[in-house]
């Protein structure tokens, strides 16, 4: 099927470049991009037209790190420090994941929030509960959501209600890994908790499982002091935190690290070598005060970084405040830095919440020709003097002000998921 | 008239406590606060009833600056620093309000959008225009808003397009003054824009003016290390920032300072010794670099800290997400300062956005009989799980997670503003 979208292009084409292709065209057959033009190519004149004259196109957002269980404690728990939030807050909340049908109720409002503000590919933690990792991934898949979910291993470090001997980890992983859908939008990533939470043995078997299968990981890495602390007391014979995955084989290519907020040069190094992912959760760090990543850093080294929202760390889960958190984090960075280190510009916030994402799942960047179409419709019509502003201060403005009441349709994988 | 709102009360009697009446009972006569209970009194039978069961009744909030006529630039021109923003951004938007229609249409949008957020009592800039800034009076009073508005002195270091000639500046501020009614909940205060905009023969005037006529003065200190260099630099009369507007007579009892960034013992000892209010704009500090206010160690010092918007420095006009900022900015100063100090918690982060502004108008701190009515009505019945939370964690939710849409009801100076 032959698509035009008709509006204000806006699209993160490289990292702090923008292009803006004012009321432009996008041309989409079978979902996947085909190219953009300023005027209508006469080719296309049959196509469908879905027109958004006078509204914004921009790209759809990559949630790149997510607790999907911890989604009924958003904006709770924010007096207490990372450990302590896990241990009296977190845990109670992913242990009632044993319902499936309570997992059922909250992972349809999820999914149907993440849509909504235009969220639509993810790389998402689910609780340890095999069933409901189950249910987690339908309600995805049904919402129009693409990307990874993982069930999490643990097997040590949890609390009495939330935590897994090493061989139902293991017997659960490959039975839920044994019934994915190949074919789903929704794919299985191994997910060990964080080192604290997985035995040698079970970190071994995650190791060989990814190996055997060709999956990828995600987990977390270097978020705060004490937990580097501690990995480093259960693991004497690593020298830092990322070498207690990379020995058991869970340090690769396409590893999602979440935070990376103290890795210092060495462990920086180690992730680009690795061409290991970092998702930065710019609102978690400030929330659970463990510190403030050094981004503009890890840009400078060549590191490949996106975003996560991070909930419930995180308290904010639309894509573009976390973007306008990331934003404002690095500005932070700055002035600790007594102001030589530069901050995030809008674009470059942009490119990361969407386009440094999307390369995850295949894409390239920003609206390329051969990407599938993930989009979002912002109309912001009605604002304030919206007249004469110019495209790119109505994109920044959205950025900072938009929320899904401005959303009017979203697209994921080449179909109209909202709107 | 006598009115009873039922429903779950929540206020700040004193910072860093909240006190809590589930399925709680206000007593309100002739607009004023005259007790809260557990169970209805019978005397209140007869009264009208607002009956918001199951709902959050919290406090109004107060934001203690912001820049009205920099509502069209919300969000916006966020890549700059403050005194390249003022230049190449800031002056250039304020000096379309010379267009009274402008200010008309964009005010009234202004004053909605506050009230929709709960903010019912503010500390606005205008700007230099005596016409706008009658009309930014007009449509604040008539949203239901109370507190002070300022015409703008400016006689140098402005732009072509935004300056006034002192004669000119003494001129309209007396015109505006003497045209204020007093019975209005809008009332005027002083507002030398900062000392780069006015040259010591206006300041002098401006300072007359407060002595005579009892007037209140609000202004900006210290909020960015370039422009504490340039105040030095046009007072080398001056020690710090703070005496070139004690030497003038605008450092007194009820002033409002905004910022307060870079304030250093000797003068957070003189804010406090003259009992100066700091209002502190967390959202600006970090957008525009400024750097990070230390908050915890004002309060600990017993200096009056309130709470402002600061748009569009800031890019958050509702005070729910200004106080989540402060919250936020005092972690960003404990991480800064190697977790030696401590953060704001939420029942303190609510208390600066509501109570400690309401003392700026007379009122004592949260729900007190003799206050006057400034409440909101929050109905999170629809979120995720509500039935199973207490009552302190839907509120605290509410601080991080809701929006104009969430509140149902607003309250300013005794009447129904909204809902």
């Amino acid at each position: 099927m032959k698509q035009v979208l008709h509006g204000h292009i806006i699209h993160a084409p490289e990292l702090g470049r923008l292009e803006i292709i004012e009321n432009g065209y996008m041309y989409v057959e079978d979902g996947r991009i085909c190219g953009l033009g300023q005027s209508l190519d006469p080719l296309w004149r049959d196509a469908e037209c879905c027109d958004y004259s006078d509204c914004l196109i921009m790209q759809a957002f990559c949630d790149m790190h997510l607790h999907a269980p911890q989604y009924p404690m958003l904006g709770m728990g924010m007096d207490l420090p990372l450990l302590d939030w896990l241990n009296t807050y977190t845990f109670k909340t992913e242990s009632r994941f044993k319902d499936v049908d309570y997992a059922r109720q909250v992972y349809r409002r999820l999914a149907q929030e993440l849509i909504a503000n235009g969220t639509t590919r993810v790389c998402a933690f689910s609780s340890l509960h095999l069933e409901s990792t189950r249910v987690l991934m339908e309600e995805f898949e049904r919402a129009g959501i693409c990307g990874y979910v993982g069930k999490v291993n643990m097997d040590r470090n949890g609390s009495p209600e939330l935590e897994e001997r090493t061989e139902d980890s293991i017997r659960d992983t490959i039975a839920w890994l044994d019934g994915c859908d190949p074919d789903a939008h929704i794919k299985p990533i191994l997910t060990p908790r964080f080192t604290p939470s997985c035995t040698d043995e079970l970190m071994a078997e995650l190791g060989s499982m990814a190996k055997a299968r060709g999956l990828r990981v995600q987990s977390h890495l270097s978020e705060n002091l004490s937990e580097i602390d501690w990995v480093g007391s259960l693991h004497p014979d690593c020298k830092q935190y990322w070498e207690t995955y990379e020995k058991y084989g869970l340090f690769g290519p396409y590893t999602v690290m979440a935070h990376c907020v103290h890795s210092d040069a060495r462990e920086l190094a180690a992730i680009k070598r690795n061409q290991v992912v970092v998702a930065h959760c710019p609102d978690s760090n400030i929330n659970l005060i463990s510190g403030v990543a050094p981004i503009r850093h890890m840009l400078d080294e060549g590191i490949w970084v996106t975003l996560g929202s991070d909930i419930a760390g995180g308290a904010i889960l639309p894509m573009m405040g976390v973007i306008a958190a990331a934003i404002r984090s690095s500005k932070v960075r700055r002035i600790s830095e007594q102001w030589h280190v530069d901050f995030l510009t809008v674009a470059e916030g942009y490119y990361l919440g969407t386009s440094s994402g999307a390369r995850y799942f295949g894409d390239k960047d920003g609206f390329a020709s051969g990407n599938s179409l993930h989009a979002i419709v912002v109309d912001d019509r009605d604002q304030v003097d919206t007249g004469r502003l110019s495209v790119r201060e109505r994109f920044e403005r959205s950025i900072y002000r938009a929320d899904a009441h401005d959303i009017k349709a979203v697209y994921s994988a080449g179909v109209r998921v909202k709107g």
